[in-house]
């Protein structure tokens, strides 16, 4: 599983970074999380391959988090897509889309609407799932959680030998399903295999507030985005804007026991990203910036 | 008068190129030609104060001319603009922009729809004026005139003796008009004045296909724009889709007895833009690439 991360300003682009973007691979599966001004630029600079984009996630309609998705989607048309287009977000989006693509992409785009509050399951495929949970903006906002699944049991050869299964069946016991045999005695499952890999979990926790209430979503995810558009001394201006600082975000992750926490959303206010660190880092160790270009791998 | 290419690119972005945006500088009055999706980024790398701009021009309704428009305009709220701000669009453009900026941006925007196939003159101030004029693409479009007037007459220092007229009067007979001296003689202005420099005209043919039609309008342009999204190997899909080749534009140019042509739209179809000028400069000489970062001067 990788992120890589398209635009880490909030509203205002400045220094040369760009809204809101990130690009989430399962597998070779894309997930496109927001699709903020110029987001199609930073795919072609980045080599990322968009046309393996199937599912696209919008948390919430601030143009800075939305801006570049019809530019997107024109180019895709464009590039001669055929393939059905998912879209995850709020109604306003569809109506903004649809207002300036009324004609025939070549594709069928295929809108999910987003319901204030509501935490959901908003894919659930063999090898992987996404479900949203609702977070703390100055408009209806969802953060997703992005899980590869790793369900698979382990086989234990000796344990497969002693009960003499037959090697067709090994793939149904990775599965998880029990084996019966010959004489109709079932050998359970646990007996001769072992609990795979966890899943790989990524939760993006969009634009918010200082939000505790969302701490049992995010609760062990692998990767953890949280933004902080401020740092500490703009605190007030953070409460005002329904936004949060390094410290704030820290905080979240580190009672969410998270394994890692990269913040990004960062106010044109700061040139030097340094503070951020600064700031965050005593509260919660393995803290990074999420840099444009770089991609974190679970 | 200085015109700073943004964007060069037609609808699909690529190889760094981004779609169409310029900006126009008379005499530190900005004016705003199209604005692809990235125009505001560029603005920032190309270092233009974005807050002069008071005018925008939308040749037409296709994202690649207009989608960077309401991410520019928010940003100009969020840095506190209270100047009311021109858009002369289309009408989708202002549906478009109302539909997402529905709040008080702390600044009027103020529309002006382009009536299709009309000329009309859009601006006549002291110092410049913008005209428009019909050009024939897929969708109304529109081209612009661009002018800073050098109105004012050049005195005749021997002249001014001779007629005996007072140094206050200096300044109204640059503006052109007779003296009348004591006697109630009239002293003609051609008598003692002489003509300036000729006004300054730069002209933005937006998107079109090869149109002898505007022939008339760019007549005479110091510098003159024009697209060549494609070269002649694909003037059949240029015909098809109301573009321009290379050697089309130079025709236009030369039929219409412009000083300098500058190509740009250019189909991403191409990396390098050599057989661009290979095909227009053999038409009309004076021909350059319109390249991002690039300033033109008048």
């Amino acid at each position: 599983m990788k992120i890589t991360i398209l635009g880490n300003n909030s509203a205002l682009p400045a220094y040369g970074r760009y809204p809101t973007a990130q690009v989430i691979d399962i597998m070779d599966q894309l997930f496109l999380m927001d699709c903020g001004e110029g987001a199609q630029m930073r795919m072609q600079q980045f080599k990322v391959k968009s046309n393996r984009i199937n599912h696209i996630f919008i948390s919430h309609a601030h143009g800075d988090h939305y801006l570049g998705l019809v530019g997107f989607i024109s180019s895709l048309s464009l590039l001669g897509r055929e393939k059905e287009l998912h879209l995850y977000c709020p109604k306003e989006i569809k109506e903004i889309v649809e207002l300036q693509l009324p004609w025939d992409l070549g594709f069928a785009m295929i809108f999910h609407l987003l319901e204030e509050g509501k935490r959901e399951t908003l894919l659930d495929e063999e090898k992987w799932q996404v479900k949203c949970f609702p977070v703390y903006h100055s408009v209806p906002t969802h953060g997703f959680i992005f899980i590869e699944k790793k369900r698979k049991r382990i086989l234990i050869p000796n344990q497969l030998q002693q009960y003499e299964i037959p090697k067709y069946f090994y793939a149904k016991l990775c599965e998880g399903e029990d084996y019966i045999d010959k004489f109709g005695d079932i050998v359970k499952n646990d007996w001769v295999t072992q609990q795979g890999h966890p899943d790989k979990i990524y939760v993006f926790a969009a634009d918010t507030r200082y939000a505790p209430e969302i701490i049992e979503d995010i609760s062990g995810a692998d990767l953890f985005y949280h933004e902080t558009t401020y740092t500490a001394e703009n605190s007030e201006k953070a409460k005002m804007r329904f936004h949060s600082t390094a410290g704030q975000a820290a905080d979240i992750a580190k009672q969410g026991l998270v394994k890692k926490l990269i913040i990004g959303h960062f106010s044109s206010k700061y040139k030097n990203l340094q503070a951020f660190l600064d700031e965050a880092i005593p509260v919660f160790e393995h803290t990074e910036l999420a840099m444009e270009g770089q991609t974190f791998e679970i």
